[in-house]
C-alpha cells in the first residue's frame, strides 16, 4: 500500500495529512490503516489523520478527522489548523481569501492572520452546572462547558498541585454519561491562562484546542460572578464586572498549554475564535 | 532545512534513517537537529537517528547511530537491521552478498536471511558477576552481562510480578558507575524466553537488541549452574549439562519482547546473533 501524506503539529498536537481530493485514495478510509499510521513506533506517528477531501455545497473542502485508533471524529481546533495549513502550502487555497471548511460539526470559518498564525470560528459555547471532578483521591468544583463536546474545567491556584494525570479524573456519570475532557486552569495574571488537560479516551495531552476555549469560558464565567476569596477579581473587565453581568466583549485570553501557546477570543456575538501556530515538518510517500 | 528520510523499525524499535553517503547534507549532524526529527510531536518521531554514510577500509558503510536526544550512540541491535534494509530496499547493496557495517563499536557482519529477516553478528559477550537490582522496593538477584553496553539481567517466574518500570530499577553504583540496561526474563518453555527490558535513560522499551542477547547468555549460563528448585534444568541443552559444562553450542533461542520477536543464537565461537525482522514504512523530505 501507497500513498501520499504530510505530518504537521498545532502546539505539538500533531497529525498525519491525507491528501484526497476525489477521495479514489482511501475509499472509506479503513481504521486499521489509521491505526497503522498513527502508531508511534510501527507508523507514522500522530495523535489523529486528517484527510482532505473536497466538501460540499457548504464549503469548498471536508476534513475528514479521524483519532489515532481509527475511529471518525467531530472537529478538532488544532488539527484543522494543520488541516488549512496544508492547503496554503500546496496553494490549493489563497490563505488571503476566506476559507471555510466543513467537519462532523459543521461548517468552520478559517483565517490566515498576518503574524503566521491561523484562526477558527469554534461555536457557541454552552456554559452548563457545577459538578465534581475527583484525581487521585481529591475533589474539586468544576464548571461544565460544552464546544461541541463536553468538558468540566477546574480553576486551580498551581498546575503542580493536580498531581499525575495518569489515571483518568472521575466524573459523575450522572453529569456526564460519555465522559469529558477535564481541564485544570491556572490565572498566571490578567489575560493569561496556563492549563492542563486530560482527553476522554486518550490522556494528558500536550494541547487540546476545545479544552482551551472551555478554560478560557470557565474563566470567564467565574469573573462574572461574585468573587470568592483569593480566585480572580475580574478587575480587567471592571466595567460592568459583576453578578449576573458580563465582561464587556470582546474577551482575549493567551492560553499556555504544555506543548505551546494559544488564543482564544470570545467575541460580543458569543462566538469562539481559537488562535495558534500550525506547522509541517515532513511530507513523502507511506509504503508500510 | 529540508532533506530526504526514510521511517523504519525493528520490533517496534523505531529511527529516522538519513540517507547522507557523501557526508555533505548533514555535516556534524547538528543534535538539535536529531533531538527535532525524533521529537513525537513536534518532528517525524523516532528513538533514534541512523545516517547512512560510506565507510572506509574496513567496510563500504558506516552507521552513524544518534539517540533521540541527539548524542552519539555505538551500537543498535534493531536499528542496524533497519540500516541494512534501507541499503538493500534502494538498492544500494545486493541482498546477496555478506555486508559489513562499520559502527562506533566496531565492524558488524550483517546477512539477509531467506525468511526476510536480518541478522547480525553481535559479537563475544562477557559474563560479570552476581549484582543486586531493585524495583519499586523488591530487590531481585541478577547477572552482568556485557555485550558492548552493560546489563542486569534478573530471572523472573512471571513479567506482571515486575510491576512499573516507570521509574528506573536501582543498581549498584559500585557495580554500575555509567548505569545500565535491566532485562527481566521468563522462560516460558524450551528455547523461548518472554522479556521487558529498562533502558538507561530511555525508560521501559518495546525492544531491545543488546538486552535480548543479554537475556539469553544470562538464561544459557544458568543453565550451566546447578538448578535452584523451580527455575530452567537445562534438559534441553542435556549433553554435557552440569556446572561448569557449557551448553553444546550454537544454543538458539527466541526472544519475545514487547514489540516483537527476536532469535539470539550464541554460537561456538562464543559469537552472538541477533536475527530479526526490519521494515521501512514511509519515505519522504523534511521540511521542519
Amino acid at each position: 500500500m501507497s500513498f501520499p501524506f504530510v505530518k504537521g503539529h498545532g502546539t505539538h498536537n500533531d497529525f498525519v495529512v491525507l491528501p484526497d481530493l476525489s477521495g479514489k485514495i482511501h475509499g472509506d478510509l479503513d481504521p486499521e490503516v489509521v491505526a497503522r499510521v498513527c502508531d508511534r513506533h510501527a507508523g507514522i506517528g500522530a495523535d489523529g489523520v486528517l484527510r482532505v477531501m473536497r466538501g460540499g455545497a457548504d464549503a469548498e473542502w471536508f476534513m475528514d478527522y479521524r483519532n489515532a485508533d481509527g475511529s471518525k471524529a467531530e472537529m478538532c481546533g488544532n488539527g484543522i489548523r494543520v488541516f488549512a495549513r496544508y492547503l496554503a502550502a500546496t496553494r490549493l487555497v489563497d490563505p488571503a481569501e476566506p476559507l471555510l471548511v466543513d467537519t462532523r460539526a459543521g461548517v468552520r470559518s478559517v483565517t490566515f492572520c498576518d503574524d503566521d498564525e491561523i484562526s477558527v470560528v469554534m461555536g457557541v459555547p454552552v456554559v452548563g452546572a457545577n459538578v465534581k471532578v475527583t484525581v487521585e483521591g481529591r475533589s474539586y468544583d468544576a464548571v461544565r462547558v460544552d464546544i461541541g463536546n463536553p468538558h468540566a474545567v477546574v480553576g486551580v491556584d498551581s498546575l503542580d498541585e493536580v498531581g499525575s494525570l495518569l489515571e483518568a479524573p472521575t466524573l459523575s456519570a450522572e453529569d456526564f454519561p460519555d465522559g469529558a475532557n477535564v481541564e485544570f486552569l491556572c490565572r498566571r495574571h490578567t489575560g493569561e491562562i496556563a492549563m492542563r488537560v486530560h482527553e476522554r479516551g486518550v490522556g494528558e495531552t500536550l494541547s487540546c484546542g476545545t479544552g482551551a476555549c472551555a478554560a478560557v469560558v470557565a474563566s470567564v464565567v467565574a469573573d462574572e460572578e461574585p468573587t470568592p476569596a483569593g480566585r480572580g477579581t475580574g478587575a480587567d473587565e471592571a466595567d460592568g464586572g459583576g453578578q449576573g453581568t458580563r465582561p464587556s466583549r470582546p474577551v482575549v485570553r493567551v492560553v499556555d498549554v504544555p506543548g505551546g501557546t494559544l488564543e482564544v477570543t470570545w467575541d460580543a456575538d458569543d462566538r469562539l475564535h481559537l488562535k495558534g501556530p500550525a506547522v509541517l515538518v515532513a511530507e513523502g510517500v507511506w509504503v508500510g
